[in-house]
């Protein structure tokens, strides 16, 4: 989508501790946009921005410089564009095809912790074939959102030998695309997926033993998503575990994984480092804006994070893990 | 029971790392004695000793001299009573009543997370009224493994003043002796339960709701039990996360919530410290003896753990939990 429109920074959004001294590189996320409905004990939201790649490049935009790769449909609201453009996320590569943008719906119950699905219309997502303008090609950062790894794939051969590429996924792939999916892994940096995927796709209970297979499927580094407990992290130098944030108060855990992947991969763009220990931060990085995302229904909460609140919470995650020598 | 046989302690065994200059009070165990027959896709074991008093006086004797508070049959193997001298455990509070001992059977799948019982007979354990010997009474550290509300009250009513009490609990009383396990929650100091009796007493599925309404239930510290996601601690100074030690072989997970609040409560008794900070401590020194306890069946592992192997994997946690400024 051309678009004349400047992005405008919103002043005190992003979050540059290393102020301007950080490498900047921009990253690429490929994904889902949709206009979910979600109903939760703590409210209900009719067709309000959703979707992975949206989640995922707002979570990063707090981070480094986005550009998106997605479909929507012809009824998308001009208002949803624009609210990404003016967290400098380029929208250049989102096509709007005739028909029907992505619709999801569902709702949580007592445990969020599951999501019950009402109905999918994939609509216009379902003949999406990601296509990247020649200015996103040589993005040095890529994220794959939870997709058809054969899409996944489509887009690995279409980006210039990127710094880093980072890969989620889902059950339905595990076990509909077992062979394109292993194809991605053998092909990205970092996979991200959640424990239950993990424990899928390796065919064990055993978290540590999943962890340390899917590193032999060919990633340099392999996170795995727990939601409420946090995340762990299993690379060639060992493992790495993350808390989540602790949260009185969820409201709507929508898009909780992917704005924990859009941080993380945005914090390694903003720095340009994927060392072991920057790995690290990077995690912690999405685990903060994860759990500012869950805070409120759709990006509500992701729009009026401020700098300041992400560097507090990540702070406060440090204390809070902190204990001595014996 | 009284025995003429001194304590013999294995060499190597007990975990000082002050030295001898920790404070090395005494511990207080009251709880079940069992011989446990259990089976895992890892093997099979009948009639082995097991029973909460056990597995969390054997893992507090790993830092300080124990006192046990049980019953046990006449049928009780004598070597078992020998084993627990050895650790330093002083049995004279273990009644031996004419009848058979306490007997749990029971089952994990291929998800270890999950104990299905076969059979419970409580036998000589059904009229367990735990008397404390008199030598027992000033004992500075208390914990109550999780036995009937009532009989926790009965024990706290035989201490005089100790310097600090920890209780456990379980689903049964949670449901069925609600009362009772208030009235223990406003006594002692640490409670001590995993994420599933949290979400029920508080009846909230937030973990993070669920600590902090238990501790406006009188104790000054509330420890949340995740077994493989480690554990988490709500005080009036704030919020502990902390991981559990990344074991891809786990053999059998009976006994790792008793061998963690023993792990827990003997590291308090020996440094006489029950600051925050000290209480970050005594998690990681519980959860490195309870990765240690699951590794094999019953309490082979361990009696064979050394003190060197224990300040390993605590050094290892501090390596798996650490993370650089942003």
């Amino acid at each position: 989508m051309a678009d004349s429109e400047q992005p405008m920074m919103q002043s005190g959004r992003k979050c540059v501790p290393h102020g301007e001294g950080g490498a900047g590189c921009a990253v690429l996320v490929v994904g889902s946009i949709a206009l979910d409905s979600v109903q939760t004990p703590f409210g209900a939201v009719q067709e309000v921005l959703g979707g992975a790649a949206v989640y995922a490049a707002a979570a990063a935009s707090f981070y480094a410089p986005v550009r998106m790769v997605g479909v929507v449909g012809t009824d998308f609201p001009r208002e949803h564009l624009q609210q990404l453009q003016q967290w400098d996320i380029d929208i250049s590569g989102i096509e709007v095809r005739e028909g029907e943008t992505f619709r999801w719906s569902g709702y949580y119950e007592y445990d969020l912790n599951q999501a019950h699905t009402i109905s999918t219309h994939l609509n216009v997502f379902e003949g999406f074939r990601p296509e990247l303008p020649r200015s996103y090609r040589a993005t040095p950062y890529v994220f794959l959102a939870n997709i058809d790894p054969e899409l996944q794939l489509a887009v690995l051969d279409q980006v210039e030998q990127p710094r880093l590429s980072v890969c989620d996924t889902m059950d339905f792939w595990i076990s509909g695309k077992r062979g394109a999916l292993l194809e991605v892994l053998g092909r990205v940096d970092v996979a991200l997926m959640n424990d239950a995927e993990a424990r899928q796709l390796c065919d064990t209970p055993n978290l540590v033993q999943a962890g340390r297979r899917i590193l032999e499927m060919g990633p340099r580094a392999v996170v795995l998503k727990k939601g409420e407990h946090g995340a762990a992290m299993f690379t060639g130098n060992g493992h790495f575990a993350a808390p989540a944030y602790p949260l009185a108060g969820v409201k709507d855990p929508t898009g909780a994984g992917d704005s924990f992947a859009g941080g993380l991969v945005g914090y390694l763009a903003y720095t340009d480092d994927f060392s072991d220990e920057n790995l690290r931060k990077a995690i912690i990085c999405g685990s903060v804006v994860a759990a500012f995302n869950v805070e409120d229904f759709s990006l509500e909460r992701l729009a009026r994070v401020s700098s300041d609140e992400i560097v507090e919470r990540y702070r406060e995650l440090r204390a809070i893990t902190d204990f001595g020598s014996m």
